[in-house]
């Protein structure tokens, strides 16, 4: 009944605030036997952490990740793993101004309202910084996932009013907002300083992209690939769309212009995304998310405070413009950690040929 | 690890296929004492049944809800209630001549990749004949959130094409197309027969409204409302997208556009849709599921058989030309699900105001 | 929350109440391919079933199992399983009188005083006919195992204060009393014909045996297979006590007299149980469940009403002498649930030796 | 799937191996605005803690609990409670020699059998150090049963074959063997030092009482309370056996014998032990677990390597006499998160009375 852990086979509980000693995560029904040590870490860490892009917030975290158990000999032992983040440059001073006064847009208010008491410092659980365990978390479900050849890229695909193309996917994780199509990242670079020096933020979307997935993961009718997808993106705090394959534009077209021929090689077109009926069909699975613009905004906003009285709120402190590049690795890993999870799913109850030979490929023409 | 259950509080399971002796559900956790009986489910079932309406399939069943247990004297005990749907009228001739063949658009071939073994009958299990338990699972939901004043209402704001406003929500219910604009509803109808006429299928947009939900349903981080919400709309079969709020519109706004500024009274605005960090404020809840066209269509496709053996196949039958308006009330039904789930979930946790007195109106000024 | 579901990987969840119209269960997670068919159900529902042994209640029910779902051409899909059995002989009448007392020793005043409102006919959801729904889904479960050679009996080794052997435990399923020592079932139908002759009722010890159990099944720390199985034994009715191995009699011996040597070939001993930190060594797993008198007795007994007045209760009607024969059935089906259980989610966590190769017997010698 | 949560309402998650970094758990669900600190956890963390007792190991652990999340002010947030125990005296040298040898009774041959990679170091994660976890979960579960006057105590009734009375509950837990008998405690003192004198190792019996529990808690059929109870006694590595109320003896009773009878103001006794049907009934609950005796002990065994070559293995290094005395509060432990879990629980489905009005007594005469 409480809502902080996530997965069934593979079942990760975070834990922190933004400005609490540590943020973390417990990792459980990792299967044993698997590469890992600290160092698997950094890297991706690196793509989430503020303050390494043009737009970011300066806040410095190191972002180093703990493994507190479950890892001997830099090999899993199939115990739970314990992630441990410390917070090291919060700031709290800040936050006092406005300890009793709700930013729009911001959790501040529904948390009041839910529990009364809470950590005001920095969003407390509400803050981004909490998805740095989610990110921690997802290396460990990409080493779950690599040796079945299942690989997760997510992309920006708009930001700030600019649309991109995806013809550089590979190179979209060295990009400042992860975007795979240099042309239009230097428009983005535009469009963004231009909302910024307002003091406003700007939104975006946001593509992941899954190949080497074999079919046959989800399980109908209410755990499907796709509703657990869509759980995974949504829940992350910014997120207030998403969609898979075609989606919102499959209401717009006719059932011949929306089904996928389906040849002896494999699909003649992906609307579907690479799931139907909530199972993996093999194909790539593709899914977007709408981002929404940073709330903490430096221009003046009307609010009220905690006994209701009207506030003329205007922030100060360190914010960035878009939160939308930062996303793309949360993204990544959770969609990581429902795939790792799905995987292990389907092999508890899939006796023969999905755990020993799960078909990478498609059909042979028989 | 199966998936065919859903909610943690107020738990269904749901089971059966298209063309077996019947569906059903098992709802667990329902609070004694409510009222509730067998005359409580026809009208909502008969707007999710086929064939009452004028672009349905001719299918007829009763869809008649027989209450097996956990109801005494016409009062909820507390214990497990099922609820037991016959199949009636169900045909499985047509489907012989495609008992090998895998029609696009449909789960046939993900479920054959999964399982090996299925009921091809009438889609099986993956058929739209499974809604009719979770259209009757919602109407215990609604027991639950009647006496707290939550109320959900869906209606379809787009069709074929055709965008529709949402003056008359009262009224969508009794409309052919669940649409909340009359004019609108003529209009649908003619898109939809110059589609049907080609054998094609139409897909559509529909949105649920929820009045009356007190602020602090939902738990964070990854039971927020929003990406439970999201995964309930995404596991209904057609549903290939999801929004709150203003959802993907959100993606390009700007911070300042976005932000809903916070009045004594409530919200001066409603981009949130009624949920902030994943937990409710109170304001209106307002999700959009885009509905992708009915992958039955009589026009001919290229497919292919188990063996992996191109096919040219052309679907005779019975069939709808768009599954929208019989979508609603199933979106509905989770909706409610999802928040029946929620609000006694925030009851387990939540010691003082929110069990006695949840707030459905806002701060007092104080 | 609600707890009428049991197992992860593979979930039963069951309904319905003794004088309602069926009692039943959905089993969800079952792999496909496996044979079912209705035939399966007979025999076993034979031993749980009312009037087919001397000393029990003359209820006659056929207990038929119904096939819902799931199954297609005798052959599990994977899909839910939904599993009925109609009440047809529950005859209501006897339980007018008793409308509002409760019941020493039942869960009549412990259910009212939780739920307020209850089907008090029979015992209602209390009701031990409640187990004709575990027995049934224990033959799914058995269908899992079988195939892995692992085999469950159970047979009584106390009744009504007559110990017994063990010497014939595969002639204890035919015996009235499924007791595996012949000569001390005669002791048993003697004290047992003393006990009811004065109204009184009669408890005893079920013990069950486990063959053929690979090694590495159960979760530590806290989902253990001793830890799950414990559980399950108590989670039926009568059973007020649960050891494994040598159980109490453990806290009386030494570490040296408690540890069982290991052998290149096995274990020397079997105090354990075959069960070392919670997790299936290879060797025979043994539980044995103490099982309570009948509370329904037809002596004088001293009681209140709903409205708390005392009352002198006499019971009439049709009441066992003794439950512990017809429980030996349930415990064998809750233990291999929990096995099946087991098993799959094994098959979860390990990649490679576990699901291709569980080592049925132990060591080889290096 | 993986076994390393407990609890639904109030999920606890445990991690952490003896002699890695550290062990800790996250405690989810805990209800907002309670008070809790660091100062809370010292004085029972003590009475777990190694080295405290006359026939403890040596080993010497501070067993500071560090709070990272989920409290603020001094009050909890309603967010996750995340609680760490650095390992500070793990000196693993001593485990060397053993590194691939099976020590008999622990759980070193069955984790090796399932995980093949694991921590050997001081038992890795089959080590009671993992209880440290639990008593400090424990002590955020007291935090919420407190203001409800639940109370759970704990204390050793039988040990090294010296039964006890309990006169003294309230002087238990100063007592070194948390026996609530001073005379038999001083028995056991002379039977421990016989066996341990020559490398032995004792076990014992420990009895919970739980007093102010209402009634109502539990959810049958399957989490009755007993049936959790049992389950969380059982997960407790050395427990081998558990009863409730009568327990065992049950078996041996007639009904008239076994059933407690109503009076107006409780039952007229307790063989029932405080739970009818799975249900509370207000009365005291009553368990009773049996314990092993330690494994590890200094006498010459009889064992396999990894290999499967025999060993004869004598172990030394430092071992408890008997772990008794540390587990009761290990199990009081268990219980407290049992009986919160269910309250919670119970919150959850109970709409009115329950949540407001636990009746601490009983039924008033009407």
């Amino acid at each position: 009944m409480p809502g902080n852990s996530f997965g069934q086979a593979l079942r990760v509980t975070t834990f922190g605030e933004s400005h609490g000693p540590a943020v973390g995560a417990v990792v459980d029904g990792c299967p044993p036997g698997l590469p890992l040590s600290e160092a698997d870490f950094p890297e991706v860490m690196a793509r989430r952490r503020p303050g390494t892009r043009p737009f970011d917030s300066p806040r410095s975290e190191k972002d180093q990740v703990i493994l507190l158990s479950g890892v001997f000999e830099n090999r899993t032992t199939g115990t739970p793993i314990a992630l441990l983040i410390h917070n090291q440059d919060a700031d709290s001073r800040p936050y006092e101004p406005i300890r009793d006064t709700f930013r729009p847009g911001h959790a501040d208010i529904s948390y009041h309202l839910k529990y009364g008491h809470r950590d005001h410092r920095g969003g407390g659980r509400a803050s981004a910084r909490e998805t740095a365990a989610r990110v921690a978390a997802g290396v460990i479900a990409g080493k779950i996932l690599d040796p079945a050849g299942i690989a997760v890229r997510g992309y920006t695909v708009e930001l700030a009013g600019v649309r991109a193309g995806k013809g550089d996917i590979e190179g979209a994780a060295g990009n400042p907002f992860c975007c795979a199509d240099p042309a239009a990242a230097a428009q983005m670079t535009e469009a963004l300083e231009a909302i910024r020096t307002t003091g406003d933020s700007a939104g975006g979307i946001i593509e992941i992209l899954v190949t080497g997935c074999p079919p046959g993961m989800g399980e109908p009718v209410f755990d499907k690939l796709d509703a657990d997808l869509a759980k995974a993106a949504m829940s992350v705090g910014a997120v207030k769309g998403v969609e898979i394959g075609a989606g919102f534009d499959s209401a717009r077209m006719t059932g011949s212009e929306s089904n996928d021929a389906i040849l002896p090689e494999g699909f003649a077109s992906n609307r579907a995304g690479g799931i139907l009926g909530g199972v993996s069909t093999g194909a790539d699975i593709v899914l977007r998310a709408a981002v929404k613009p940073i709330p903490s905004i430096l221009m003046e906003q009307q609010t009220i405070d905690r006994h209701g009285k009207p506030v003329r709120l205007k922030l100060s402190g360190r914010h960035d413009a878009t939160a939308v590049s930062r996303i793309v690795p949360v993204l990544e890993a959770m969609v990581l950690l429902v795939l790792a999870d799905h995987y292990l799913r389907a092999r508890a109850q899939m006796t023969g040929p999905f755990q020993n030979n799960p078909q990478p490929g498609f059909f042979e023409e028989g």
